[in-house]
């Protein structure tokens, strides 16, 4: 359902199935089993090809997506930096998700030379959630053939027509990969593929779930607002009901 | 030879060997058959990945890169559009190199508009040479899943800290792809690929070959700087001395 509404008529019975949640909560599959988890994982597997031991940055890696691309990235065997936008959002991706190292931007007056602190050695994949000035110091501090999934440009949609200024010479000279996707692009294998292995780090404790949950219809305006604001910590989910 | 001089002093001799010419003239194996070939070659099949009756636009397509770009497409059977500086290099890309269209863009107030009306069903891939104002332009008339190979950006190298103005949310809606190379990332089998198939299309009169040759060693400067200017009409080559 995509209305925001207590209550929706629909026309057509078969449009309507009762999803089976196996073993896992209801909310769990409109976040880590639902888009944002198939986001994370599709962006971060089949567009950015990691090897172990690479460089992974994310931003927004508090968010709903970005959480869970560097809990995929940490579990395949990558060294992980995120960013955000709080010092509680930073403390809970060092300690509760097992980030390598993470930073407030808001607190950072000079983005290329805060990710050359954070990365000596180059940045080889980044999971863009946020586009702009960020983005401009990524490619900065990429390393030859590096990948950059772009995946979301919140710095456009609050700030409209300040486009990312970008390097060209250097994403020509370091070979720069910049795909941009919706999860509509990965097939039902990769789909397949997504689920049993969540379902699994789930299973075995391995991945963390963050869920930012509101109450009531009342309260969706302010819920989604504040996406926008950065308020929220994983997916921002609005209960309309109990079950 | 890499050097800029007449004379050059050779320490270790088996540093050098004689090309095989072939049936070619030798010029043809620093432009044609040389690094213009392989990058336009590489550049349009590897990173562009074509399909038979795609959109293709070229920009500096009088250029060494850019002309055979346009060609190879044509060949392979897409749609191509070329850009270019003056008005005799429009007509070349038309008259002589079987372009579907060409424009000069030194005539055109507002490329957006421009490139709508030269692709109204949209670019399927963008053959960079250029960067700048061009490839925004581009961005904003490209089709879902659109290519594009970053291979030069002159308007960087004469202009330099104004960078490319990129839209990221159409990078991510359309799924686009941008992808820095040079052509040393390509394989032996490619380069095999590209001189067996180059050197047919040489013999069949297929391949127009462009080149723009000076002589004396004294004409270096002002070819260089020419390069800058859009002066050369394909290949630029100083011409040393007979053989």
């Amino acid at each position: 359902m995509i209305n925001w509404a207590e209550y929706t008529i629909v026309k057509t019975e078969n449009m309507l199935r009762r999803l089976d949640t196996l073993e896992f909560p209801l909310s769990y599959h409109v976040g880590i089993l639902g888009t944002s988890g198939f986001t994370a994982f599709g962006g971060f597997f089949k567009i950015c090809k990691p090897k172990k031991e690479e460089k992974v940055f994310v931003s927004a890696a508090a968010g709903s997506v970005g959480n869970l691309v560097g809990q995929y990235a940490k579990l395949f065997g990558c060294f992980v930096v995120g960013c955000a936008g709080t010092k509680q959002k930073v403390e809970l991706l060092k300690e509760k998700l097992g980030f390598d190292d993470a930073f407030n931007y808001k607190e950072e007056r000079d983005l290329k030379s805060t990710l050359q602190r954070y990365f000596p050695h180059g940045i080889d994949i980044y999971f863009d959630n946020v586009g702009g000035e960020m983005l401009e110091a990524v490619v900065a501090n990429m390393n030859a053939f590096g990948r950059i999934a772009a995946c979301g440009v919140i710095s456009d949609y609050t700030n409209s027509g300040k486009h990312t200024a970008l390097s060209m010479v250097d994403v020509i000279y370091k070979r720069i990969l910049i795909q941009g996707f919706l999860l509509t692009d990965f097939s039902i294998n990769d789909y397949d593929d997504f689920m049993s292995k969540t379902m699994d780090y789930i299973r075995a404790g391995k991945l963390c779930v963050l869920e930012d949950i509101s109450c009531g219809i009342e309260s969706s305006p302010s819920a989604f607002v504040g996406l926008f604001r950065g308020d929220n910590v994983g997916k921002k989910i609005v209960q309309i009901a109990n079950e």
